[in-house]
């Protein structure tokens, strides 16, 4: 996503386009910088059959920023992330829009590198809270990912 | 569902119709009798950006039968299931179709009816293991979802 991603637009239809199902929740990225994203889901086509937004939707907004992030500040063409367990907490029902502002900060950036280029993998976490339009956290979660280097080809 | 979705074909219309995101994912009933339904998201559509399964997806599958089996099992104008919190292991990357067979036995049925009716809800847990065509075992989780009595009307 480093360099072709250098706006939130851009970085937008490289998701959407990584992940075809994330364009049909309209995932969003509002803004970013270095190891920071802050997404965006619309409430309006994620409803549930009981009128507030839909358990996946909400799974969705907090699952992505632990790769897409991964994917901006690790050199795609020698790391790639995977998930490996995340736990979500629904905490109130969302019935607007909802936001999500994840970072990986520089120190832990890192330790995930040193760590991937030693081992061939490191594991990170991210601890997330999705909000609401009016600051109602709606969802926390915890993921587990680990970087992985790609393995030299044969 | 109990009246509306005689067939795999009707729960899967009533199902899309209710989340419209699992119509986009494909997902289907293939078949079901009382608390127990089997499930299939397709491989193709449904990737990520390291060409499996995308994590959501494999979430999707395993999150809709804790409340699709309790709106067949418990009468949909009384009762209401949500989720509370959902826990996702992902076991092996998935590059096929994946099923799911979810049930609730009929003596847990029971017990979560009588509970919601004496305290207006009450607590069930699905542990679900999300397979591939191979059989391998690609994700497996734990969703606790919550059975609630429809308040009276005002």
């Amino acid at each position: 996503m480093t360099d072709s991603a250098a706006s939130p637009a851009d970085a937008t239809a490289v998701i959407r386009q990584a992940i075809p199902m994330l364009g049909h929740l309209g995932l969003e990225v509002l803004s970013m910088e270095p190891g920071r994203m802050t997404l965006r889901v619309p409430f309006a086509g994620n409803q549930n059959h009981v009128g507030t937004m839909y358990a996946g939707a909400l799974f969705a907004i907090a699952e992505v920023p632990g790769g897409a992030i991964a994917v901006q500040l690790f050199d795609p063409t020698i790391y790639y992330p995977v998930i490996r367990s995340m736990t979500v907490d629904y905490r109130r029902p969302a019935t607007t829009d909802v936001t999500v502002d994840a970072h990986i900060d520089a120190a832990d950036a890192d330790r995930i590198r040193a760590e991937a280029d030693a081992n061939g993998k490191a594991d990170f976490v991210m601890n997330l809270e999705v909000t609401d339009t009016g600051g109602t956290v709606v969802m926390t979660s915890r993921g587990e990912y680990q970087l992985r280097r790609h393995r030299p080809a044969d």
